[in-house]
């Protein structure tokens, strides 16, 4: 049996070429060699947008036409929907005895997000509580991986707490300890040189981006503002260009030669940003495409999340199922 | 249509002549006029009682031979299980984001709850939340009215709020106010005198009594520990036997014609507390009965309990339905 990871995201925007580098690439990598189930989580994105819920509710369709653009194949990978299996909510309810208050309030992640979103006082005991509804997901599915970023290792600490205290409480071998995998590529800058890329910093390049889109959004990135002209030498260091050359140019010695050319001078930003262009486009065109594709058909695309969402269901009932027993609460 | 009440009892325990004088003889007068919910909350009861399964188990029979045995028509009330409801699970889920963890910090029956079981460091979120699975359970039904003790009021004033703000937030009437109902009788002590009457102390007469127990518990009655010899006069202010008297003496001239001979002396206590044997056996004799005749047939009380529940299932699914729908979470 293939082992099973858990990942997902919160749809409240289209997902775009960062997620691609921090995410996607490992799910498309990932399909053939795991069970994967890929959480689209609207009731968890509900926790910190309750007053948002039309944003929420249109991006579960553009959350599921980028996993299909990427390649992501709904036979290999279960898409499915988070709101529409009740049973994670119930499973969360009986967790929710098994963590203190304290201990939540401990949570590096949650009192870091806190800070971010500046949450203290008008804290919604919903958003508190997210690393118990995490927990839920990830026990219901019996994973034994979750990939996650660096900052969120201290979720998987509390998801295997309750799993082991839950077993300890009700005698019984419910849940396993489950494992991180912490994503091997860092994360890409915005096209702005900010550290994050956001749709809604405008500093994204997005999944579903035209030649021009592209062209205009990689035109306007930071290079290194003291390489005035041409001839000038350029800095390759903190240079946005660069930076997703970096990741993305598959011809490592052509961009060290680059880099070379670069700094000594010579190279204008036009020709970096030209090549950038060239090969975002290669990599963007097919999911363009495919996007394009299923973007017309969205009968089948709620079809997929139909079909996964029935898929999922069956398998955390059964888990709430065990679950209930081993409380007795069967009658 | 008549107005709704929910009610219920955690299943920690069988019930008492003081759950009989506190809220089942109200719930008996109630069920012809209201349509009454009768709610035994087991996942409640889990919250702070996760430890001890077994005890949360065995006890939703024991509520519901209570329940039948004081009078309580299936044909008139709903009895459920909570446990078997997920959609209560469910709606306090999206609850959770309408509450602030600060506001439920303020609610001082929780404040005073916390303090009482001394649970501050240990607190678990499952108990902490209760009162928004209280709103839950409340909305579910669409209560018109919840019997209260006074000291639970501030939980109904966090149900409406959760109500009002679920429909300013998603622009529905999803939720009416409910409305306490203040218990009009006081708290009956128990049999040694102290405040609380309760099986665990010891100082409880339960529903199912023999004459036998009931004779010995009321033998055991605190009295006037001045009042040693007959001739002696004795009071009957703080005297535990008068003030059960007090309660479910039917006969209001012979009591204060009992009490004018206590206070002058020449009435001894064996005399008080045959008075009082003889008409709590009545009382309790009844109850017994039907408690004996319905235990013997379980299948029956198993029955009743499956009919209630799923009749309040699709009630509560009804309106996580409409829940779903205001929030946008039905694709």
């Amino acid at each position: 049996m293939k082992p099973i990871i858990l990942t997902g995201d919160r749809p409240t925007g289209p997902l775009h070429i960062g997620h691609y580098v921090g995410s996607l690439k490992n799910r498309f990598d990932f399909q053939d060699t795991y069970k994967q189930y890929l959480l689209i989580a609207d009731s968890q994105a509900m926790t910190d947008n309750f007053e948002r819920p039309e944003l929420v509710h249109e991006n579960v369709t553009q959350v599921a036409l980028d996993y299909l653009a990427v390649g992501l194949d709904p036979k290999k990978s279960t898409f499915f929907i988070q709101s529409q299996i009740p049973e994670l909510c119930e499973m969360m309810f009986y967790f929710m005895n098994l963590v203190t208050v304290a201990r939540v309030q401990r949570n590096p992640t949650i009192k870091e997000e806190i800070k971010q979103k500046s949450l203290e006082e008008s804290l919604p005991v919903g958003f508190f509580c997210y690393p118990i509804s995490q927990a839920a997901d990830i026990l219901a599915f019996d994973a034994d991986v979750v990939p996650v970023g660096e900052d969120q290792n201290p979720m998987i600490e509390q998801t295997n707490e309750i799993a082991r205290k839950f077993n300890l409480v009700y005698k019984v071998k419910c849940f396993k300890d489950v494992k991180s995998i912490v994503g091997k590529i860092g994360r890409l800058p915005g096209t702005d040189g900010k550290a994050k890329m956001s749709k809604s910093l405008g500093n994204a390049i997005m999944l579903g981006d035209t030649a021009d889109q592209i062209k205009k959004k990689v035109n306007a990135m930071f290079t290194d503002p003291n390489h005035l002209r041409i001839e000038d030498p350029g800095s390759v260091e903190g240079n946005v260009v660069f930076m997703f050359l970096d990741y993305f140019d598959p011809d490592k010695a052509g961009l060290e030669e680059l880099k070379a050319h670069y700094r000594r001078g010579g190279l204008g930003d036009g020709q970096i940003k030209k090549r950038l262009i060239e090969i975002m486009d290669a990599l963007i065109a097919p999911m363009r495409e495919r996007r394009l594709q299923y973007a017309v058909d969205l009968g089948y695309v709620k079809q997929v999340l139909t079909d996964g969402t029935q898929e999922a269901r069956q398998v955390a009932a059964k888990k709430m199922d065990q679950m209930k027993h081993a409380m007795k609460l069967i009658y």
